[in-house]
Order: structure tokens, then sequence, then C-alpha cells
């Protein structure tokens, strides 16, 4: 019988999510360089989507004519990727279990500094699903225009797909994630070769417009500059997932995902200045609020309206697709690390039925989702609050990289010490590793003001704002999860169990079957026992009186609580209070039947006293309450089914 | 201590609701007609805002030439008008209490059909609230044209502030609804009054439009034109209201019911026609889109831009919102009734801490709100759901009438007999009254067949499945409340309450000062009891057995659960199955102890156990759950104010 009230309930979880996996079946496999790539490449390549547009967009506001700057300003930002990609080479090899920045900067600048690497790592994360899948659905939308009404609505059914998926776990086959990647980059290869074959043939042509163009008229300022080249900036998120990835690579580890680090960052590299070059040579044009993108444009310029464009875009949104996906998978590791140092709610460390963080998940999805709302899944608005995060946290993980080289410097060969309670050990070229480290961090932590200063206007204040307040609620949390430790702690020096005075309080409702069953448990606990009614309706109260004397009298008296204000909790509430003061030592026991449906619209139709009587009872200290369910069970007796009583009282 | 937790909230209860009020403060008190009529008459009045409007927008599909058909189309409509309010004014008659048409349906048609009045009269409630604020808004909006873009956000505001104002409850002061219909109905006159010299005197001057002008070519068929008369009867909605609300008049109750019955119309009929006069004669515009009314172009035409026109603006944005009101007190009394009836959850019969049926106001405010943003707060994409709620309602509640005369002509004088299980008398004129009824109920009978079936298309079709599915699930309600009733009471039959064993279970997750509060309690029912820890976490789970081993061991034994799911309650569940095998008369008695927080967002912070094991152990029979509840509590203890855990074990 217990297995009608839950089987539905559970085959609808089996069917979203999958049966249930045990703790002994995480599995555990290493990966080959070239599935490695595809695996972590989607989200450092997939801001190739945005990165050439967002910089023009920006320029646009000072006129077309200065779209021509965007390729220096991709030049610095190919520069910039270099140099955090060798810094980010020596964190591989010091970190070859894993070193994202949460990890780095809790090993080597401490548990309070890497609570500001969460925050900006947590932003990061669902900043990545909103930007990616708006993109993407900005990328679908630009050849299938009658979609543009409903970008919020198709991205948010995008969003709780993956969210869906992600519940039910995704295997570590890195295998099915290879196909889009290098599907993105084939068409990004035909996409780059075939253009520049026309322009070397001089057949390349321009962009014909399908839009209204708006003009604008502002001067060219540096802060303009600034602001495209922040935008720009983008390009460079992604590239430290395979820091945090390096236990995923076959052995040599760090060797293989170093390697896999610089192909990626040359495809990435190649990639953002093919397009933006390619961009500028076909005048793509760009504003804000335009209805196709700029990778559109080159598209069907290269190829015209066929299938290789349709294609080139499909390929776009999907990898973007993966990258969003990462999210999912960084995002609740990151707060199970947080949630098991006491930062986050405890609850971020449970791994679901199917071994996932589902609370992570849960939250990821819902952050995006909001975001996706507020900023009406535009690209070009949500842009200006991403980068911050990514920079903070690149900033961090360098800087603790920084410490942990002049730690090591201090010590002799040989040597070992602990830096934070982690080991560190000598190592002769600290001192070229500081210095790479040291010029990458003050490269990204100037790029992360440029980027604070210049949009801060567009958005980036509400980063700067939630970061702080972020990590303001970390400590909260922290400090009340050690107050209760110590708190419950205490009591434990008193081994002080003894029994105390108990009264117990049967509440009534009314008389029936359910009332007799209530009653027998508490006779059946063997001590003297009354009954209470709280009379909302003074018309029943003097039925249920009566019903009660006639039928049940010699065992126990009934009191009437009045409730004029016709409230169920209160009066209960009140005489429980005067009840506590007699016995100043003892327990006072309430015991509440509590009719239970076979499903929820049924159970709605009823009051569910008990679970109201529950919480509304919890802050009496000494004030117990027990719940005896009965239940409505569909039983088979030969005449069809026919609902009885699960309880013979 | 113990109100330090309830406080907060109740606080906030206060400031949004107000004071609870005692169920002696119910307030009756008799109003005379002069203040009947502005209570009644705003939702009868208010359809003036939209019912020639409507017409014009059908018609405007054949093109502005055939305007002049809302003149007929209106005469028709007023006589239609009459005969309801002749019909109307027997019901007053003879139902002195109050005949509404659920009730008039209960009484003479029998509590079935009775459910499809209900069922017509809910739907016709939430319309009347989605029509009126967003027509209330698109008045305001024809002068204060900025506000368009907004128009769904200001009409869910004003939804949700009316709710709040019926939530802290509304006196019967009948004078504070007074103001609003007067000066309503006399800006109305000075419009009609005003219109009419300019026409006399031939100053009328023609519309100048604020917009484009949509042009259509549809041929004028017949059908247009019924659904172009469909759009104008909702001119009669709102005229039932006065039949419901007989017992608020002074004596003689019935006889000033219908003369202010009959008031009413008569404004009614002459502000209709006079307004459908005035749009014809000013060259009125009308296109589904426009955004501007028709009331805003006959204020500008006749005052210009000036005082008058945004006082006349004001005084119909007013009335409308005060028919918005109107449904926040009818829906939740008939929602009352049909739930002492066993047709809708009983929650909906509970009266609130300020003497209003909260439930019954929320799902109205809720369900109105659906409707504004599914149709954009738009009165002509809503106005075809409309009239077949309303026309259902009335045709049944004039066939009602029809079946009493015709029971009260078997009636010798003076002899009395019962119909439904209501008593009805003899009355000499039968026949006519019998024949008024029937002509009634044929007449709206029939305009309800040309609504559902020439708005069909437009939107009637969601209210024709609607009302069936609402009916069906009415009974099913009613069925399984009459099933619930005849399961509990048999078991009233078998007084046999007695003792049954109990094996006492306590849970522990962890060993600390709650632990040994919860424990106090188990050990102070004074029978033996043994201890349960599920071990999700096996490495905690050896921690916790070693504790219990050092500090409890000797009080009861400790059995740990495999859970390799990591679920906690599934294996509890398991475990207590086992167990009930055990002692098949007997009680599983399952102890949880749960920490409470001083606020919810600490209480989020935990684990909640008890909660979902109250919850997941229900559908067991013979599981009682008691939940040992402990706090942190806030203690000034000299040193400034500390937290302790409230319970000293």
């Amino acid at each position: 019988m217990a297995t009608t009230v839950t089987a539905p309930r559970r085959s609808l979880a089996r069917i979203l999510f999958g049966p249930p996996l045990s703790t002994a079946d995480a599995p555990h496999q290493a990966i080959s360089k070239r599935v490695a790539l595809a695996v972590f490449a989607s989200d450092a390549l997939s801001s190739v989507a945005y990165a050439t547009q967002e910089i023009l967009i920006v320029l646009a506001l000072a006129g077309a004519a200065v779209f021509g700057l965007s390729i220096p300003i991709a030049l610095v930002i190919a520069g910039l990727l270099i140099i955090v990609t060798i810094s980010y080479r020596q964190t591989i090899y010091a970190y070859p279990t894993g070193g994202g920045a949460y990890i780095v900067s809790r090993h080597n600048l401490g548990l309070n500094v890497a609570q500001v690497a969460g925050a900006a790592l947590l932003t990061d994360y669902i900043l990545t699903v909103a930007v990616s899948i708006s993109n993407g659905v900005e990328q679908i939308a630009s050849f299938a225009q009658e979609l543009h009404p409903y970008k919020v609505q198709i991205a948010l059914a995008v969003i709780w797909a993956i969210t869906l998926i992600n519940l039910r776990g995704v295997k570590e086959s890195g295998r099915a994630f290879a196909i889009p990647t290098y599907f993105f980059i084939t068409l990004m290869a035909l996409t780059l070769g075939a253009g520049l074959i026309q322009l070397l043939t001089g057949t390349l042509g321009a962009v014909t417009p399908r839009e209204f163009i708006e003009h604008q008229a502002q001067p060219l300022t540096v802060l303009l500059v600034l602001r495209a080249f922040a935008s720009g900036c983008t390009a460079l998120t992604g590239i430290e997932a395979i820091s945090d990835g390096v236990p995923a690579f076959k052995e040599p580890r760090s060797r293989n995902a170093a390697l896999t680090l610089t192909v990626l960052v040359a495809i990435l590299t190649t990639t953002f200045l093919g397009i933006t070059l390619l961009a500028h040579q076909v005048d793509a044009y760009a504003f804000e609020g335009m209805t196709e993108t700029v990778m559109s444009q080159i598209g069907r310029t290269i190829f015209g309206e066929g299938a290789l464009y349709v294609l080139l875009l499909m390929a776009t949104a999907i990898i973007l697709l993966m990258a969003a996906n990462t999210s999912f998978a960084d995002f609740p590791r990151v707060a199970n690390f947080m949630a098991q140092d006491g930062f986050l709610p405890r609850q971020l460390t449970y791994r679901g039925r199917r071994l996932v963080f589902h609370w992570g998940i849960v939250v990821l999805a819902a952050m995006a989702s909001l975001l996706v709302i507020m900023f009406d899944a535009e690209t070009t608005r949500l842009i200006p609050l991403y980068a911050v995060g990514v920079f903070l946290s690149f900033t961090l993980s360098q800087s603790g990289m920084v410490r942990r080289w002049r730690a090591i410097g201090r010590l002799r060969p040989g040597e070992h010490a602990e830096l934070h309670g982690f080991p560190v050990q000598h190592d002769p070229r600290w001192r070229l590793k500081m210095f790479i480290s040291g010029f990458g961090a003050t490269m990204t932590g100037i790029v992360m003001l440029i980027f604070a200063v210049a949009k801060f206007r567009e958005g980036a204040w509400i980063v700067v704002i939630l970061i702080p307040t972020l990590v303001f609620i970390f400590f909260r949390i922290h400090s009340h999860y050690k107050d209760v430790a110590r708190i419950l702690g205490q009591g434990t020096r008193w081994p002080n169990i003894r029994p105390r005075p108990v009264k117990t309080l049967v509440l009534v409702d009314d008389v029936h079957a359910g009332t007799i069953h209530t009653i027998n448990f508490a006779k059946s606990l063997g001590v003297p026992w009354t009954a209470v009614h709280v009379a909302i309706d003074p018309d029943k109260a003097e039925r249920v009186k009566q019903k009660w004397q006639e039928r049940i009298g010699d065992e126990a008296y009934l009191t009437l609580l009045p409730s004029p204000y016709r409230n169920l909790a209160d009066p209960v509430h009140r005489y429980i209070e005067d009840l506590l003061k007699e016995i100043p030592q003892g327990f006072i026991h309430v015991i509440v039947g509590h009719l239970v449906m076979d499903n929820l619209l049924e159970q709605a139709l009823h009051q569910n006293a008990a679970i109201a009587l529950n919480l509304a009872l919890q802050d009496l200290d000494r004030a117990t309450v027990t719940t005896v369910s009965y239940r409505l069970a569909t039983r088979e007796n030969g005449e069809g089914p026919q609902r009885v009583l699960s309880v013979s009282p």
C-alpha cells in the first residue's frame, strides 16, 4: 500500500532525471588531448561569436568611419591572450590536481580572499550562461528573423532544457562534446579560408544591409576606445577552463593540459583576428539593437544565403550552447567547494539522485533566467556585466601564483614548506615564474579596472556592487554556521539525559474515524491525556463537543478553546504557553491527526492543519508536535477499486 | 521569548491588512435608495465606457461608412435592457433575502444546475475585473499617451492595489462609493447635455484624429452585424447586482430595490444611447489597437482638451475601478456559497483576520491578472470572453423564475409547498409573471447563443470550453468531499479505543545539545527507544557512531542505515516499513529534532529534515512523526545580546 502514494512522484522523477545513481557509480576516466580540446574549448572559442561584434557596436557610436580601429584593438587583445596563456601554463604545472581561481586563491591567498574569487567565478558562470544563450538565439534569429520577438522565451526554454539535461547528469564522455567543437572549428576554417581567398582574389563583396542602419555622431574619445577594447576582452573568457580540469587529462597530465591550452589559444587567436579582419573587409555594420549578428553578415557575404551560411550560424549557436553547458558543470562544483568551506548553504554540497549537485544547477539556471529576462536576452546589454568577474578571477589566480613563487623563492633546494596549510617545494626558476605570473596579474588587473570604469554606467556597476555584496553574504553565512556549531557543541558537556514530566494534548477537529486513530496513538503511549478543540465556528464546536461526550467522553475531557479571530494556531499557541509555565522543566506533547490524500490536488482541498501547527508551534521551547497520519487509500475489493481509510481503528 | 519569532510577521500583516477583527464585528446596516444606487450602479454604468466603442470597432471592419448601424444596434440593446429589467424586478420581489443567479438556480433548478450558474458567475466576475481595469487604463492613457507602453504593468498594479484594499476589508459605508458614481453621472449629464446643445445649434464639430486610422474593407455581412450587436450587449453587464443585494436596502426592501433598479436602468439606457448618438455625430473613429478611446474622442470634441475633458476621462476610469471593486465583493461571496455546498475548496469559506473571504479575493486577483497578461490589457481582445458568462447567468436565473412560477401556478390560493427544499406560496398573477420571466430568459438565451457563435473565433470558445470544465471540476470536488465524509464517518461505528504496542525511534543527525534535548523527550515518554542515523556520508556516520558510544551509548543503541543514493527519507521509510510488519497493530513513533532559527533566511541554511521526513513518512499507516524543536535564541546577558540554545538540556 505504501508505494501507491509515492510511485507516481518517483516515476515522474525517473522519466525526467533517469534512475538514481549510487555513490559508487561516480565515474573517473582520463581523456586524450584531442577530446580534451573539444571538452574545454567551447567556452573560450564561443566568445569569437560576439567579441568582434561588441567592439564594433561600441565603435559605431562614433560612426562607421572608425570601424578600422577594431583591428589594432583586436591585436592588443590577442597580445593579452598570449600573456595570460603563458601565465596559466605555469598554474597548470603547479596544480596537476586542478587549479581554478578559487583553489589557487584559497591555497596561496587564504580562505578569505578566496571568497572574492568565488564571488567573481559564480557571477561569471551565471553570465556565461546568459550571454552565450542570448547570443546563440541571436545567431539563429539572424537567419530566422521571425524568431526575433520570441528571443526571451526561446532563451529561457533553452536554459531550462540544459538544466534538465544536467540534472540527469552528463556523462563525462568527451566524444559527444567533440562533435560540435570540431564542427565549429571546421566551419570557422572554411569561413576564414574562403574569406581570405576572396579577399586575395578581389572577389570579396560588401554586406548588403538587411535593416535600416542607425547612424550615431558621438565624438571618438579615449573612453570610447577603451569601452570597445573592454567589450573585445570578452574574447578571453573561458580560457581558464583547462587549468581547472587538469585531472581529466591522461598522464603526463600537466604537460598534456599545457599543450592543449596552447593549441586552444592558437585557434582562438587566429579565429578572433580573422573574424575581426573579415568583418572590416566586408564592411559589416553594427549598432545596438540590430537584428543580424556580425557573424551572419560575414557568412552570407562570403557564402551567399545557402547551406554553408546556415551551417555556420548553427555551428556558432551550438558552440555557444556548449559554452553555457560548461557553466552547468563549473558553477555547482565551485559552489560545492565554497559550501564545504562553510561560505555557502550546506545544501549545495548534496549530490542528488543522479550524483549531480542539483541545487547548484537549479540556482545557476534561475539566476541566468533572471538576467535573460532583465536584459531582454540582448548580448550587448549583458556584456558590460560580464568581464569584471572574469578578469577579477584571472587577477586573483595569478596574484596567488605570485605569492606562491615568492614563498618558494625563500626555500632552499630540496626544502619543503607549507603555505596556508598546503605543501610547496623549491623551484630554481621561481624568479622568472613570479615575473610571468606578476605580469599577467598586472595586465588582467588593469583590464579589470578599465572595464569597471569604462563600462560602469552601461552595467558594470551592477557587478561592482554585486561582488562585494556576495562576499559579505558569504562571510555572514560562514559566521552563522560557526555560531551554530559552537552553540550546539556546548551542550554536549552536560550529559544530563533524564526523564521530565510530559503533558499530552490531542488536537481534535471533529469526531470521526481519523480522530479515533489519533486517540488510539495517544492512548498507546500509556500516559494521561486531554483533548482540545479550537472553536473557530461556535456552532460546529457545540456539535463536536456533543459527539465527543457521546462517543469518547469516558476516555478524556475535551476543552473548547475560543477563537474570536477565527485563527487555528493562535489559541493553541497561547494555551500551550500557559501549560508550559505549569511544568517549567517538562514537555507539552501535542498530537494532531492529518488526513493524507493520494495526490496533491485532493490534498489541497483539505485544511492540512497538522502542517500549519507544526510551523506555528515550533517557536515554543519544550512543545513537541506529533503528526498522526491516516490516508484515504484505493483498495480492490472484488467490486472494483474502492476508497477506504487506510487504518482500521 | 516565544513572541520574538512571530512578532515581525504579525506586525507586517498588521501594517498591510490592519488589526484583526473579531467575528462579532461583522457589520449590518441598511442603506437608502440614493446610496444604494451609487453602490450598485458602478458595475452597470461602467459598461457605457466601452459598449459603444466595441460596437464601432467591429463595424470598422466593414469601413467607417457603416458606423451609422450603431444607432439601430444600440436601440435593440436598449430594448433588451428593458426586458431584462422587468424580469429582474420580479426576482427582486420574490427574493427579498437576495436573489443572485446562483441562489435562484439553486432554489428552483436544483443544486446541480446551480453549479453551471456558479461557473458562469465566477467567470463573469473575473472578466469584469480584467475588462474594467484594462479599459480604465485605456481611458487614462487616452490623455496621457506616454502611459500606453505600460498598460499591462499599470493594470496589474491597480488590480493588486484593489486586492490589498479588499483584504483589509471594505466597510459597507456606501457614502464613499456614492461620490465616484455621482461624479460619473454628473459628467455624463454634462457631456450629453453639452453635446446635445452643440448638435442642436449646429456647433458640434468632428473629431480631429490623433492617430493614423486603419481602413478595412471586409464586406458587411449579417455575422458582422451580429458581432457588433454582441459587443454592444456588454452594456447589460452588471444590472443583476441589485437583485443580489436586496437585503442591504431599507424596508420595504423589495420595493426600494425594484425602484432603484428602474432608475439605474433609465440612467444606463439614456447614457448608452446618448454616447452612441454623439459618437456617430462627431464621426468618432474606431479600430482594434487604437490608442484613444471613443469616450476620449467625444470628450475632447465637445469640451476641447481642457479640464472638463480630463475630468470626464478620470470619472470614467474611476467608475470602471469601482466596477472592478464590486467583483471583489461578489466573487468571494458566490465562491463562499459554492464552497459551503461542497463544490469548491472548503478554504473559500474561511473568513480571514479582517472578516473577508481572503482566499476568494486572492484567487480572483490572480485570475484577472492572468487574463490581463494574456490579452495585453486590451479591452477589445477581452470582450469576446466576457458576455457568454453574463448572459448564461441571466438565462439560468430567469429560467429558474419560470420554473418557480409554474410550481406556484399548481398551488391553490393560500396553499404552501416546497421546491428543492425551499417554500413557495400561491400568487394569482403567476401566468403573467411566468411569461415575463420566460420572455426574458428566451431573449437572453438567444443573445448568449449569438454571442457564443458570432464571437467564437475571437475568444468566446475559451469560455465555451471553460464553463463546462469548471462545472466538471466542481462536481469532482463535491464527490471528493462526499467520499471523505462517508469514509471518515464509517469508523465512528467502532468505538474501539484501545492501546497498541508502540516502538519509539529517535532519528539522529549528529550528537550535540539539540540531540540531547530530543533524547530527553524520548526518555520522558517512559518507554524503551532506539536511535537511527542515516549514513549519507559514510565518514560522518563513523564519527557520529563514535560520539554516540562515548556519550549516549548507555541509553540506547544507534543503528546506522546505509544510504547508497544519498537520500535521507528513503532508508528511514524502508526501515519503518519492516518494523511495521513486526507489529501488525502497533505504531512506530519516529522522533526528529528540528533546529529553529529566528528568521527564514537563516532557516534556509539548514537541512530542515524534520519537515521533509514528516512529508516523506505520511504515507506510512501507523507511523507517527514527532518534531522536537530547539531554537537558537538571542538573549541579553549583560555583555550585549548573545545567541544561545533556547533549551538547556
